[in-house]
């Protein structure tokens, strides 16, 4: 799963009435590339400046009453940020 | 899913029979790099320079009436560009 | 899907049954890194040179009799390289 | 499957109910880019600062009794870091 | 799929009982970055310095027996490594 922050929503009038319901969030992941923001639907209530986790991928149908076409589903609310001792994440650069 | 734009349009006479009525479109990505053009099938009738939503891997499947062999599908298409805080998507670069 | 060019073949004496009678192709994807070349196997009859269109993913397997561990498939060949301009890939440098 | 060091912990309070009882771990990967930290979902009891294996998309639920919206699973504790002549890994710079 | 190259082997004692009898091999690819190792489970008796062909995702699943939790899996030993124009490659640092 990928954790990210809610920056935006997605407004789509012209789409598949299967997708009817769900909020389309974009997402934009706190690890990794900043650039790689994606679109995640959303039945949990996020908000924006809130920070998610989301399952990519077939994962997704796992927590939907009926199959969608949906790759990315914010499946958590996260507390905090996680701690994480940046100069591991810095260690590639040493 | 992805947001991208519509760019070009793929003609491909030979090809396997699942995949007649299908408009295959040349996406371009809106965020992470914009060279990882890739192509999407269209149900919905988007056209050059739209912006749609795109699906990809098996959750394209869930939205067509029978298996076909397509990893990305458009699945909306937007009504406009999600205003985004650029400086959230620029800070990696502070 | 993933426009590529068929830039080589791979053979493979020893490997699972499933996959004989595949040709399976190297291929240079047209757009992104074109460094990321990968395997796709064809049933279509593409030739060296040739653009062709890959389903990846279990996509892949819809266009199959039968399920075989291949995650990339030749699903069309592509008549002419799409018009795309430029400016718009490169639009990421201004 | 990615190797990967178990660095931190996802408190989750507000999930979907089929998460309850996974430990959520954030990986970072041992190979390819150390920003691209993700969340694994934990079965096996890892620790932090254990190398972990990690199994990524729908081959995650093979390993579950029943479908979760689980997109990344710690499969075996790593006994010790595999020796890698790291020339090899540096040879694209040369 | 992917070609890489069997450079090292990973021990896991404490994994889920399913990938017992799997021999759990460090692939790197041949093309693209060649830091993204990963692992890839092999029942072919690839040696170290192998050329290999690896199935991902989904597709490693059509070869096994039984669904088992890997999302890799070498499904072929590559005779020779493909020839190819490396100019082609080169050619996105024209």
């Amino acid at each position: 799963m990928i954790i990210g922050e809610v920056i935006s929503r997605v407004v789509s009038t012209r789409k598949y009435d299967s997708l009817q319901g769900f909020k389309l969030l974009v997402i934009q992941p706190c690890f990794g590339s900043k650039d790689d923001c994606f679109v995640a639907a959303d039945e949990l209530g996020a908000g924006e400046g809130e920070l998610v986790l989301v399952a990519r991928g077939q994962a997704a149908q796992h927590a939907l009453i009926k199959e969608t076409p949906i790759d990315a589903l914010v499946v958590g609310l996260i507390d905090e940020k996680p701690a994480i001792t940046m100069s591991n994440i810095d260690s590639k650069n040493e």
